[in-house]
């Protein structure tokens, strides 16, 4: 195969430091990574020998890059001096109007030595880690980068010691919050569980009680429905740092995105790559986890791990080597954890979706008829949890507390300071356009896919269309007569419904009855 | 941070199978990945749930091909019913004027199950190398997925089996020639030494004593010239198969550009992932370089491994564990291998870049007096060692009859009867600029930087400039006077040989001069 690089040009170059290019935005967002695309016939693409596919330094007046090089063969998408600058690249360069660019190959980077070490088996130090993390969050490294990061440290190929330094690399990478009080509590859940939003109702419950819990969430990345999406249907969720730290001032918790915190800024990036990959090393996970709660200024941690054929752990035995992975890495950071193994069979509540989630939440919180019970139950666990990380009480009787703290109204009250301390309390929608699922005969609800049926509440528009997602009518162990719905979807559109139908249509197991 | 997807339209989206799109050339050459792009606004996009960077299966009426959204989200680069396609991904489906194309998230892949099950240290066998190797031949493996493959593989990962599963698995995905005799002969060079063109000498001496020699050979990946750069600027190298097998009943050797033989596809493709990684496996070496030989239909292959501390192969003991694995592996799949260890630490001839070391080349085989007498010797040694490949001689006599065969003229009476055969010889041409690089004072040159000096060629303009590199003017251990040339630039435009020159002057110690 030729090597397809810049060709032979009959006009003489330049060297290409005398050949500035005017930037040109092209509007393609090729995600993360930058790009920017020359002409073949670029008099500074073949005086400086690029290939295509080099990684290429882009340097404007105040910025500089580093940027994949794609090659514009046919076709006048561009002018010879025009570079074309992907999204991801116009946002990093920010050019001026008529500011000129200079191009030339990008310098080895020092962290990619690191990752080949790696690779070959080498141990890396916290400095290493830093410096591989640092060039990750500053744009540095392509995907392709990325993924041999990733795959050279997964299967257990992270040490116990240098899964610590990943995790205060990926600290020092962002942000760092601190907060006036010496014990600071947070929960995280490790995922997979459609509907497990007991977020808002644990916080409200530990606020109200005293501790100090300044929640941060993130948006969905995979899910049909983040603890932020969720929140956002009730509350504003995008406070500034100034304006979270006056709600938890005066309420002593909040419900907050933390995407605009800069909290390890490094895990978004990797869990991408990660995802493109379906892969979710151990050492990596624990360093995600931690380094956003350590950037987060929590202190003590409750983590709930759910566990179920279809969740993301899939066994005891797993969950106990991840928790005991997460203790050994959180002691050496100076986090207390608590690992919550729970049910991860099926999901929690009945509304998966933004809005349809907030319904339950709101419906638990107001002690409301049609509460769902199991997620009730899930928040008092968690909550009672972290009123033992937080010393209230112990066993039965932090359980008590917070469930008399919920039965009495406290909790709610709680959450409504804290909601207008955000920016005000406001019901959730619903979506205009439904349609139930009818179970085909009589008989028990064995089991429900929690995978498929997230992805059947994405297709319905979740979580972009807020209150899209799906209404779960039967939980496992529940017989179900013909004819009565399994789950309703909801959709904002037309058309997004016969979508999400057409996908569930073809997919009859997601809920299964046993006659 | 807010998850770049399709956003939310105003418009009511339908399923995406009624909404097909029309397919829009790019221009854009994004590498062997195929990339589609579409409007933000696009239905498609909101209806297919698809996530930025996602992988899709686009749909044409003939062909479908997988590739990588990227999505547009400002400007009107495309019509909100255009699909944007890459040149590769142009290419593939080679859609018909006014074909429209569907559009979905891509099935999971099998082979990415196997790469992860390597990344988690299982041992895969052939049907697995195959069906991986086969989907990256078939461009449905992003540069992220091949390399985790190629990480998953590197550091001795692959166990002595699954470099033979993997050898196979390349020769599968491509064509394998075959010849209608018991033995053909073969050479390789593990490279890295610039100016080390002894293929034409060889192939002229084995195919003169009657042995069968058809050599492919590629054009330069890293290098300022492949075998097939260097030949083309004497005879033509883009010979179809029918054409070289009548070159070779006639002849009984050849000198042809492999590219267009689809032998060992996957090759290249591995090759140039590797290199944005700076990764050479060893596992992936011995595959890469038996899966040609064995395509090809050789039967019996030298193998030149050139040891000097800026060549590719470091150490003696390097050498001789590359040789070993390459000998288990070629028994495995039935071709006789023969290691020769030679001299890595300089140049070889005077010449680097195509038509300067064509001009070494034809130098040797006229017998002139300002033949180059270390590429001479080397191609003697090379030449004997595959005599005795092919039971011709051994030992003292198998090196006497290259010898003779070389001083005699009959090397080259075969060499031009070669050339003709392929369409002619013609004599390769010198650059029209060119600047010499002296010595700063007298002394001895003690070492070459090969890595430097390729680069210093590449940046003049070689391969793709066919007469552009450099001529070198010592070797080690030479003694120079002050003013006297160490090398001389040589360019087809003032433009590229300023660039050079910059270059060198910046690097002072390609040629180092001891006083």
């Amino acid at each position: 195969m030729a090597t397809p690089t810049c060709p032979s040009s009959p006009a003489e170059p330049v060297a290409a430091d005398l050949v500035p290019l005017r930037a040109r935005r092209l509007g393609i967002d090729t995600h993360h990574e930058p790009v920017v695309v020359l002409r073949a016939d670029s008099p500074v693409c073949r005086a400086e020998g690029f290939e295509a596919h080099a990684r290429v330094e882009v340097q404007g007046a105040q910025r500089s890059i580093v940027a994949t090089l794609n090659i514009l063969t046919t076709g006048d998408l561009l002018a010879p001096d025009e570079a074309g600058l992907s999204e991801s690249a116009w946002r990093r360069l920010a050019p001026a109007a008529g500011e000129r660019l200079r191009l030339r190959n990008a310098p080895p980077s020092d962290s990619m030595s690191y990752v080949r070490a790696k690779i070959f088996g080498a141990a890396l130090n916290e400095n290493q880690f830093d410096a591989i993390i640092g060039e990750i969050v500053a744009g540095r490294l392509s995907n392709v980068e990325i993924a041999a990061f990733l795959v050279a440290c997964a299967n257990r190929r992270l040490r116990a010691a240098e899964v610590v330094g990943l995790t205060r690399a990926m600290v020092h990478a962002g942000s760092r919050l601190d907060w006036p009080h010496p014990r600071v509590v947070d929960k995280h859940c490790i995922g997979g569980l459609p509907g497990n939003r007991t977020t808002p109702i644990v916080v409200a419950i530990a606020a109200s009680l005293g501790l100090l819990m300044p929640k941060t969430s993130s948006r969905a990345i995979t899910s049909p429905a983040g603890t932020a999406d969720t929140v956002e249907t009730f509350t504003r969720v995008d406070l500034s740092l100034q304006d979270m730290r006056r709600v938890v001032a005066s309420e002593g918790g909040c419900m907050v995105w933390g995407g605009a915190m800069n909290l390890s800024p490094a895990d978004d990036l990797l869990i991408r790559v990660e995802r493109t990959l379906d892969l979710d090393g151990q050492g990596q996970l624990v360093a995600s986890v931690l380094s956003k709660k350590v950037a987060a200024g929590s202190t003590h941690v409750l983590i709930d791990i759910p566990v179920g054929p279809s969740a993301k752990v899939r066994s005891q035995a797993e969950a106990q080597a991840l928790l005991h992975a997460l203790s050994h890495t959180a002691r050496a950071v100076g986090l207390h954890v608590q690992g919550l193994i729970t049910d991860g069979s099926q999901p929690v509540g009945r509304g998966i979706g933004p809005a349809l989630e907030a319904h339950d939440v709101l419906a638990v919180l107001r002690n409301a008829a049609n509460a769902p019970d199991d997620l009730r139950q899930r928040a008092l666990q968690v909550a009672a949890a972290v009123l033992e990380l937080g010393d209230l009480a112990q066993g039965e009787a932090a359980h008590a507390l917070a469930r008399n703290c919920l039965d009495e109204g406290r909790a709610w009250r709680k959450f409504e300071a804290i909601c207008l301390a955000q920016g005000g309390l406001r019901e959730p929608g619903v979506a205009a356009f439904r349609h139930p699922l009818t179970a085909l005969r009589d008989g028990r609800v064995t089991r429900i896919d929690n995978r498929l049926l997230a992805r059947a509440a994405k297709l319905a528009g979740a979580p972009q269309a807020p209150c899209a997602g799906l209404w779960l009518g039967v939980h496992v162990g529940e017989r179900i007569a013909r004819e009565q719905p399994l789950f309703v979807l909801h959709a904002e559109s037309r058309g997004e419904l016969a979508y999400a139908l057409d996908y569930v249509q073809r997919h009859p197991d997601i809920v299964h009855v046993e006659a």
